[in-house]
């Protein structure tokens, strides 16, 4: 029986939670194809990052992606996930960390983000990032979550 | 045959453009009640004010938007929105344009908004609105957008 080739990791986009990890971590690496591959193939897809205006479709998305990873990834990780999900649909609400190493120490910026994702033939795709400042330092703080909350 | 009550309009909510029209109406006329009616019956429903922290919850956003009308109603029109629609889920991003008249004369600051809204057996609810800083005076552009686009 012949070895067969695999199909690669950005190909698979098996869940919601599986296509945000990739988002991220093509974020945290620079990886523009990778990055790319996550999104959905819809000309409405649409990004919005900190401040800045709002971009849709694949070209522009790609464009300002390029942009930031000219510098180099960026050291941005998940946290406090928020998850509504339908049988198609996931939506994601959470705070980015992202953490700058100066000569005056790190610093810890966070960021709010509103992920959308939908079931597509071709797997979980993202459809929308939304992205707006947060805070600096401590997390942001999570209005109406009950204060006992694990997740 | 007896009269019969209608129901009222907010629980109609056919379609996303109504559940839309009825959220920014609602916001025009700083009617709490209609305002709330038109989100999802979901803990995780979540909305991001301009500059402002995560609410998540009916309980928080109703405080939230309380606060707002307390002045009365937001001059707020939805205006350049962009449409991603599957069966059961409609993703909308837009400018907020809202108008404010001061005595130096009439100002415009327009916010970027991602309204998602999934259909459910109440109609079509929203579940996550986020709106970030946009621009002061002319409106913020969409890059990506075909320069003819007319919608």
């Amino acid at each position: 029986m012949p070895l067969r080739r695999q199909p690669p990791p950005a190909a698979l986009l098996t869940s919601p939670e599986d296509t945000e990890a990739q988002f991220y971590e093509a974020l945290q690496s620079g990886d523009i194809e990778r990055l790319m591959s996550v999104w959905g193939d819809d000309e409405e897809i649409a990004c919005v990052h900190p401040g800045g205006p709002r971009l849709v479709g694949a070209a522009a998305i790609r464009s300002s992606f390029e942009k930031i990873f000219a510098t180099g990834g960026v050291p941005v990780t998940p946290e406090q996930v928020h998850r509504l999900h339908t049988m198609t649909t996931a939506v994601h609400h959470l705070a980015e960390r992202i953490t700058i190493h100066t000569a005056e120490g790190t610093q810890t910026a966070w960021v709010l983000a509103t992920n959308v994702y939908l079931k597509t033939e071709q797997g979980w795709r993202l459809v929308v990032h939304h992205a707006s400042p947060g805070s600096v330092g401590e997390p942001p703080p999570v209005m109406g979550e009950p204060p006992s909350l694990l997740h």
